[in-house]
């Protein structure tokens, strides 16, 4: 029997966004094998409910526990604000980290006013487990949470720079960071956590409209940490070094996957390396 | 046993988009009963493959031909695209109207110079289903298909007017209408076919990117009319006077879909008149 140490990390997104958790997991960990499954064939989870959601997260848990996994990333903010508790009752003897904690622990390290802005799609934001995980760890701070879904639908199509992204970023958060003068609230939000793994390919364009001394937060640097606390603690890191292996999955069209999967990784993914799954 | 001529015609969509051909129906055909379902728990099917795609219009059509319709409608460019021959014969005994032929006709009638431009989701264009129906019309016409998937979720994000479109707008169809000085090809279309039910919404800010002499063609109409005629030929409409009834299925959200529905349909949908439904 294979040593559970040498097992690999299972992490699954809605789609390619969890890659980027994916590639600040490879930075801190580089010698553990991950499978990653990207449930694209019924991508976006931040439009539905949370029955369904938990459904789909339940599913690509089963995926991915079936293979032999160590620990359990769900690198997606909307599965994470919906399904954690279902998927740790569904799989009691394998660890579960999402986004979300990790997120709001950094965001709430940052933050000197304890005004804290949350981007992120319509579910996450509607569901309030970025407003629930924030105030357990600081009662006091303020948050605004703000839906952008668009900013999914511009990752995908690659439109990370130039005009349209930035009309669209102006569009959601001039009312957060530049309110009219006399609005209600003058606490501008000094911290932005980026809460779903699309946005972070939209920093560029994020940074443009909100004012420089603004920290913008995203979860995939915590959400790496945080596995490799995890893994450090129940002693199941991986023995040895050398590089470790990535394969991935996904629901639908693999040549797809590969091919928007490469700007959200960072380095190429071939068509090949991708298998198709179905759940 | 119920008259065939009274039953309702089904209707589906990947989502909320098909309720523009909704409208268009109960304009021309103010009688008929008809059951519209929208697959919102696993859209859009746009940037999906034609399998999937496939597998999700047979199990759309399994629902509705099993609540007994006299007909038929794919309310969906992508699945009339790419599902339509498999939903023939899934269901022999239901005529099956799809949005594309009804489109092409539309902008072979139309075109003066047989240029004609088609913008339709990533899968629409990718399977090359419009420019095959034009074709069988006008062999000679020169069609340029561009996918616009962004066009999608502005219209679900109801931002229909304003910069955000207009610039999105501009990007994907300068290429087209407006080309580089000294452009291979000078011959720009004097048509443009919305090939995806959710572009209509979009169309005041498609036309401030277009020459004034273009003419825009949604299928909606024209598919109405299709299905009136295909009803008249088969001695199937609807007897008496009075308003039909619609009946709204979902599979995901019903206060979701009656909110956005709401958007495209033009008139109110209520949630209790939405039953949800798991396919």
């Amino acid at each position: 029997m294979k040593n559970v140490a040498e097992l690999p990390i299972g992490m699954f997104d809605s789609g390619v966004g969890g890659l980027t958790v994916l590639k600040a997991l490879r930075q801190r960990m580089p010698c553990e094998d991950v499978i990653y499954l990207g449930d694209t064939a019924r991508l976006p989870y931040g439009t539905k409910s949370p029955q369904t959601v938990t459904r789909y997260g339940v599913q690509c848990g089963a995926e991915l526990v079936s293979r032999g996994i160590k620990l359990l990333v769900v690198a997606c903010n909307t599965a994470s604000a919906m399904a954690l508790s279902a998927l740790r009752e569904a799989y009691p003897d394998v660890p579960v980290i999402g986004v979300v904690e990790p997120g709001a622990r950094a965001a709430c390290s940052v933050t000197k006013n304890g005004s804290i802005a949350v981007v992120a799609t319509e579910s996450t934001i509607a569901g309030g487990a970025y407003q629930r995980a924030i105030h357990s760890i600081s009662p006091a701070a303020r948050i605004v949470g703000h839906p952008c879904s668009l900013f999914v639908a511009l990752a995908e199509e690659g439109w990370i720079d130039g005009d349209v992204p930035e009309a669209v970023a102006a569009r959601y958060l001039d009312p957060v960071f530049n309110p009219a003068s006399g609005a209600v609230d003058p606490v501008i939000p000094d911290t932005l956590v980026l809460g779903c793994t699309h946005f972070p390919l939209l920093a560029p364009a994020i940074r443009k409209v909100t004012p420089p001394e603004t920290v913008i937060v995203d979860s995939a640097a915590t959400t790496a940490e945080t596995v490799f606390e995890e893994l450090t603690l129940l002693e199941l890191i991986r023995p040895g070094s050398g590089c470790g292996t990535t394969a991935y999955l996904t629901t639908d069209d693999a040549p797809r996957f590969a091919r928007t999967g490469t700007r959200f990784l960072g380095t190429p993914i071939t068509e090949n390396e991708v298998e198709l799954v179905d759940l």
